[in-house]
């Protein structure tokens, strides 16, 4: 990886046209996962004018990893400053047109990480601009409500979370902890039931599955003792995770033990969801209240017979009938850039109002 | 570590008194595992004598980790040679006093892994030495049964596995694949589930239990948002695993989940067994056969009042009342000492009766 010397990634800056402030201002949302991070670069929406919908897009731009706990602080913060810079400079604007940035990171658990974050994004941008750092998961909710942050969502990718916001700012999660720790819902975690119930059938301690020959093909092996060195030849859990289509089909052709795995991903799913919603109480005092529900990642795309997304939200409406189920038409960075704007709106009208 | 050049290891053999061939032969047993491994050095028995209980041992030698998977070929070649060395040079012994060697380390679990390593123990000893190499399983079995092949022996230390041998030679394992493929029995399968039942009860998903407390206590954490940090930190199963004596007292003390999480192992440890015993026959036509069970390794110790080992025998014998379990009184290096006795005996024996 190249390493820039201080400053250098805003060189750009120097050879823009000079603008009159606040002809074109913009606001900026990342959505920083740990397989890739992307930056929206968005025109400043009045706040007085509806949202339009789709929302704008001046420029997008990806970068890979920027969850500190994979590649570190400091690459972490430079594949961060690099992919704003970029969205920037694709949208002819630079950094002193911006007036708010969301930044929505994976690995952002602690109002420590929060903190941290913010101090060096305040080394980058003027001090009038609004900085507002999130996890991830707060996008992708803000994906699905247009940058309103209520509601509960729930994503499914490689690994899993629940994540719940009311109306007056109480926020609480459920999942989200790894592997290690119970995320049995996530594409990671059906593949390795999947891949447990291959050795299970082979060396009899479970039912035989139609799952053995189709995981053996797909990874070219010729016997299920050879997936033990498969596994554990690369510790990434997205390269297990990518076997969820391969249990799909196996049980949309009728194979026993991989519906079994499907329904109990579905119930851990929406165990996680419910426990958001109890907690928050988002169904109101009658179990009944409305809210939304936003479904992202790819173990919930509905393009498939057997539908895990449908599943659960089938599951979660027995016992909260108000739950309304979204799937968002927009990419998280979409929803951290209407969350950046929804934030720095309503410190502003703040401000207006005290002065 | 310190790289030791061609044959220098073996340096200690020009400084000893020349002693007549077949004076004081000896065998080499070895047990192999991820976190140590252990030569034994035993006198050789003549094989018209009874077997001595316990075995006599010459000089114990003790080294780190020998499986090639964990450390790579080199480093585990040089660990086995360096150790075998130590204990022959402790008992005032060298390699040409050698008769019989059985090396039984972890991560053997192909021909072609038994055959790679056959080729350079025969670089190193003379050709009339008998050269066996085995799971480290079989090893176990081994010290309970005297060096008879013939029984089921189950592991369950931070891992688990099961291994069954006949006595017309035939074999079958089960388990022995690690985390990600289902050894839910194993130390490092009890503190997961511990783990994952701290995260649920704290997120909502699952009930209150004793182990939010003690297992934090225990390190030293004040949240359980703390322990994905901990978790992820170290992608040691051993240390994980160590988690296991905080769980069987929270289940000693009444806890409903610390016991669900023990139970739920017991029927994981005996369901390989029986799927052993069920692909081998060891129970006989009527299923009432008697057959060895030999119980190794830290999670099967009976020394708590939560005996997880005396519930896996209980379950087992409900189905194979022929059972009989054995607690092994010596290490598995002297198990591999035995069997390499065993096995060289068989040889010599069969030889002599062609000539």
């Amino acid at each position: 990886m190249k390493r820039y010397r201080n400053g250098e990634i805003w060189d750009f800056e120097h050879e823009m046209p000079v603008v009159a402030v606040g002809s074109r201002d913009v606001i900026l949302g990342l959505d920083g996962g740990t397989t890739s991070t992307v930056c929206i670069c968005m025109p400043m929406i009045p706040f007085s004018d509806p949202l339009p919908e789709p929302p704008p897009v001046l420029a997008r731009a990806v970068a890979g990893c920027s969850n500190h706990n994979s590649v570190g602080e400091a690459a972490a913060r430079e594949t961060l400053e690099l992919v704003m810079a970029d969205a920037l400079s694709k949208s002819g604007s630079n950094r002193y047109a911006v007036r708010a940035v969301c930044l929505a990171v994976s690995g952002v658990n602690h109002p420590t990480d929060q903190q941290r974050i913010l101090n060096w994004l305040r080394d980058i941008f003027p001090s009038h601009v609004g900085l507002y750092v999130q996890n991830d998961a707060v996008a992708a909710l803000a994906s699905g409500t247009l940058g309103k942050l209520h509601g509960c969502v729930l994503i499914a990718g490689t690994g899993t979370i629940a994540y719940g916001f009311t109306e007056d700012g109480r926020e609480a999660r459920a999942a989200g902890a790894g592997p290690v720790l119970g995320d049995w819902g996530s594409g990671y975690g059906i593949a390795a039931q999947a891949l447990t119930a291959v050795i299970k059938a082979y060396d009899g301690r479970g039912p035989l599955t139609l799952l053995t020959s189709s995981i053996l093909k797909r990874l070219g092996l010729s016997s299920p003792d050879e997936l033990i060195g498969w596994t554990y030849a690369d510790p990434s859990w997205a390269r297990i995770a990518a076997l969820v289509p391969v249990v799909i089909s196996c049980a949309e052709a009728g194979d026993e033990v991989a519906n079994r795995i499907l329904y109990d991903s579905v119930l851990e799913l929406a165990s996680s969801v419910k426990a958001v919603v109890q907690r928050l109480g988002l169904c109101g005092e009658d179990g009944n209240g409305k809210f939304p529900l936003v479904m992202v990642g790819g173990v919930l795309e509905a393009n498939r017979r057997w539908d895990i997304g449908k599943e659960v939200i089938k599951c979660i409406s027995k016992d909260y009938p108000g739950a309304l189920a979204i799937r968002p038409k927009v990419e998280p960075a979409v929803g951290a850039a209407l969350l950046a704007w929804n934030f720095f709106m309503k410190e502003s009208l703040k401000k207006a109002l005290k002065s």
